[in-house]
């Protein structure tokens, strides 16, 4: 089975770029299975009802959330209805939190586990991801592929979780901080590891929002608000996983990002 | 003018992988000037004097650190030797730390001043860097290079302080987060931009530390101890900025990676 | 010479108690300076310009800020006004930011210069604000009263500040934790030190905000909004210290609180 | 029922301060159960077993922890003997770590449950400790006394989580900031909250450190080692909690402090 993932949507550039790039990306690779993070789609923070539309109908199958999952009310709206396939990190404690994990999906007869996780080192406290994702996956399916969108800020603790997670999931790739990594590998022959997608948005602007206002903030050291960038050039990160439907190990993993200066992929 | 830069050194792998491939990849890159990040050398904290020996004798022209540099006490007995090439963050308030936050040096009748900054952003606190960098900047020879190794955790600091800096320094690389990024680029055809040129050490283990004390750590939530990974495979990480010396800004910049894996830089 | 100082005024709670208690206050301890910390006047958040008229209409002689003194963008409006006595933290690089760090006055003859900073242990990076201390501190003018209002968050950068500044500034009374700590003490018998004063407002919120919205972000580990509580009782905490002009060194620092269950002060 | 509680021992100079005052206030206050945070006992950082027997036979019934109780590794070796009363915090995910979070005990006939929390706000990430003690209670004896030591940074945190258990324990008392808060009260008649209790140690030093040390920390802004004061005058810091055993509502609380300018207490 291929797997793809989309990075973190920002704003109406990153819907743009979705809308633009993905039914061309999905041509081309032919996932059984369509994952886009949409944390920052309404605006650049939080995702709308409207947002969640239009990238699913540019063809993603889930969309994953972050820290940001909850930055527009509107959300609530939503993320509780059944027929929508939209996850928020798993690891908050208890069951004060509306909106799902996991979400279990049959692919061709195939179940597989898309689980949202989120970090807590250099984050807002959350339960444990490393525990929680224990109790998680004991029990779920043994059969199941599981993909998990780790959402967090420290490579040490994607790379530790992946490590953790060996031969247990099939693939760990995080999101959050908007930069793709350069490191993607199939851990032991099992599990497939990206530290970071990156971001689907302006290629103009910094992770997707003005520059002025980011540089701004930085040199006042003052909370500036933050603007989307609506105006920029579209770039799009993501990464294709392929995993042996047999085992559920990963077999390879491959990142890639479009941007006005590097159209490679699309050649 | 070509700049060879290497990012983190870590523990004796790290330092074997120097002396392993960093001879091989001058010989194919032929750069004028070569900077090795060396903060991690001592087994994985800090560095001592014959750590900054073998980097240097291996080809480094100037060792750059971050906030791992004082971990070792023995770097205060060479970090003010006027004869030896280390550099520790620029922006430290007064006169209370020993050691040189930028060097400058001639290569070839052209000078390049090399500055080594810490970002603030989910660090500990230091001068804002944007602004320290402000007032170097203005005392420094306006037709010198300027070259920045940019310390940092956030991506957003990273970026947002090579667009602010566009056209005053010739390159940006970001260390610390020891995973190369995939986002080389010239900003508006001046400004050289890796948010993270990665680390050089075991491929095997976690960011060049052993893989179970980090995952012991998550799991446990307790303050462990981690262990440099001393058996492991080596990899580097390093980049290539190319300068155009009448102008001073940066024509290219290229990241690379050589691991076990993948040895296509050396073919 | 004694001068009073009132903690972090919240909401219009807190700004109807400075105008219950401040008049009676002054009347018993006829301090020659009121000195009243109104980061969070506005509605919990910054400080409008009417707070500040109604502040100082009430007796305040200088209002002091923190971290929350940006909250509303009108403050813009009037803190740069020569004629206001408006202090934010002087501790910011550069000249980006506007306003004043310190206020240097005219008491009956006597400079006082006081003197606004902000930690950086767990908040926002500055600069550090013991550096920036001494070199502001070497251009007052030497026979000059100095007292500080260092607005942080943890006891040891606030303890460890006033033990720097020991013999060289009368007073050190922290704010921001919004709950009065009972350690005042004169340190050497020269510089007084209170490491928090407390808050003004709500005595039955939680800071001087309602409880539910700061009890609902605990319990769903999301970044909930929180309202000041407009409707509880009123609290108000404060402190006295008297200073020997001759030598400018404190002679005592006193705390008080005054509550709907403890008006002892006032009997 | 009254139960004492004695804030943060630090070093030899708190174990000195144990042994000379607690059987003294004993003497005085007369408790049915004492209780004394010991996570600084050994030289500062973390509690041995012998630090573990002076604070018992000086008095103890119970001693609890923090983030602290990890620091010597020799705790390992008594943590878990069953006939030991040491506490750590109980919010752990999981069962990766030794030792217990609460302490059933009979005094005379009535159960009481001490518990140790430990906060999450500007600290490591632990579980929810809202959640957890919301699944702890329910599994507790209903008609038991619950105190609770609530080890935490933040004052929201503290002053949150005594209101979210308004009624359902007898008393929350805060540890780990080192300095005494003047802020003790019934909350709703029924649950006692003093937002940090203090520390016992050095008088002299800085939370029971040498000055120095952490002023260099400040000043030259690197990761300098903290040295315990073992040389300064003894301070202790408690407070008494007075429990109506028929409702296990709090009926008082008071918070004292003894140091060397204030022996009040004793007299
Ligand atoms: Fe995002
Ligand atoms: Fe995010
Ligand atoms: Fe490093
Ligand atoms: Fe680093
Ligand atoms: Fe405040
Ligand atoms: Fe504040
Ligand atoms: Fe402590
Ligand atoms: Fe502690």
């Amino acid at each position: 089975m291929k797997i793809l993932f989309v990075g973190d949507v920002v704003g109406s550039v990153g819907i743009k770029a979705i809308e633009t790039y993905l039914p061309e990306i999905k041509k081309r690779v032919k996932p059984q299975l369509t994952i886009v993070n949409g944390e920052n789609a309404a605006g650049g923070k939080g995702i709308k009802e409207p947002d969640y539309q239009k990238i699913t109908r540019a063809g993603a199958d889930i969309v994953s959330g972050g820290n940001h999952s909850w930055d527009k009310r509107e959300v609530l709206d939503f993320i509780d209805d059944p027929k929508k396939n939209i996850l928020r990190p798993y690891n908050f404690s208890g069951d004060h939190v509306p909106g799902r994990g996991y979400i279990e999906i049959n692919v061709n007869g195939k179940k597989v586990d898309v689980i949202n996780m989120q970090g807590t080192a250099l984050m807002q406290p959350l339960d444990n991801p490393f525990i929680a994702a224990d109790k998680l996956i004991d029990k779920l399916d043994k059969d199941a592929i599981k993909f998990v969108d780790f959402h967090a800020e420290t490579t040490s603790e994607k790379i530790a979780f992946a490590n953790y997670m060996v031969g247990r999931v099939s693939a760990v790739v995080g999101t959050h901080t908007h930069v793709q990594t350069n490191d993607a590998q199939v851990i032991n022959k099992q599990t497939a590891l990206l530290t970071d997608v990156g971001m689907t948005g302006s290629y103009d602007g910094i992770l997707g929002d003005k520059k002025e206002p980011i540089i701004n903030r930085f040199l006042t050291q003052r909370p500036n608000k933050f603007d989307v960038d609506e105006d920029g050039r579209m770039q799009i990160n993501f990464c294709v996983v392929e995993i042996n439907d047999k085992t559920n190990y990963a077999r390879s993993i491959k990142n890639y990002v479009i941007t006005p200066n590097n159209q490679n992929f699309l050649n």
